[in-house]
């Protein structure tokens, strides 16, 4: 005996979430009972659509839910500057900021050889055939810190290195705010070697 | 520039859930683009069908997909006894420990003046009306703890003290396995006047 069957599926079905165990899920089941009806209709509309509406840019591989995303297709952005992402989400984080006015390409993963992810897995060749065709003079590498991060940007960079491009990376180093006695050795190391001049 | 608008619309949905926030629900919005299709479908399907499918048993208010729950159709159970709780969740809280072999009531809430929850807005009245109609010996009350649960407790008690009933509630106490000085005063209280004797 447990919940009636509909509300048992609904479980399971937030089971799939990530980082939703066996209580989470059935406490969002039970809240989904109380929704008013137009957000239940919303809710289950949006998520069917997401699956058939939503594909990727086929310029810069972002979420999109036309042939060409939404910052693809704005006109007066420039286009000589690509921000290179691992994934759609930080295109949303570096556009929330609005400080950057580029475009994006989204390589969707990083490489990573011990999990089997090698340069053919992620978007790489729509990036190198993009930097070949349109006119492109500067790519800024924002991939998450790590050594995966590391070897997709040295990667790209080897990949790049006979290109009239600029190269740049996002700087890693001590957050605002943060004790330097909680910062790791890794970041600490690469904000020393960083460091600017500010004389 | 956001995620386009089917993203954006699943992750506002995602935040009506209990506890969910922008990050959390744009992280589950990100996820559910992952999921197969045939969950994704289900998801959706089990969305309208709680809101459609799902009512209150009449016999006992519990979540029921027809007129009657699944525990008051089973024949071999208890009849005499009706276990008291606050949520159809506490129903299957106790039916998942598998000892308890009576009926339950559903009361959707408790009494709590200053939220303007008066006994009349949660089902008692058709608690009082089962007791008086059917065949029930014993009641035992497993409310939320607290002043709620108590003042909620002790009105069900006055309201049956002329009845021929077994009235009980559950033991509050410490539970197994936590240090004594984590436990909160009104715990410590109501454990060392629920002791029982052991000689």
């Amino acid at each position: 005996m447990k919940y009636p069957t509909t509300i048992q599926n609904l479980i399971e079905c937030f089971k799939k979430l990530p980082g939703v165990g066996e209580k989470t899920a059935e406490r969002y089941a039970l809240a989904a009972l109380e929704l008013d009806d137009n957000i239940i209709e919303l809710f289950s509309k949006s998520l069917t659509d997401v699956k058939t509406k939503i594909g990727r840019c086929k310029i810069c591989n972002n979420l999109a839910e036309e042939e060409i995303c939404e910052i693809c297709k704005i006109k007066d952005r420039d286009r000589k500057t690509l921000c290179i992402v691992d994934s759609p989400k930080n295109v949303v984080i570096f556009e929330k900021l609005g400080i950057y006015n580029g475009l994006y390409h989204v390589l969707d993963g990083l490489i990573s050889p011990l999990d089997g992810k090698n340069p053919e897995d992620i978007k790489l060749n729509l990036l190198f055939e993009r930097i070949n065709n349109e006119n492109i003079s500067e790519i800024i590498l924002a991939l998450k810190p790590g050594i995966e991060g590391e070897t997709t940007s040295l990667y790209i960079k080897k990949m790049l290195e006979n290109k009239q491009l600029k190269i740049s990376k996002i700087a890693h180093g001590i957050p605002i705010g943060i004790d330097m006695e909680y910062i790791d050795s890794l970041t600490l190391e690469l904000a020393l070697e960083d460091r600017t001049n500010i004389s």
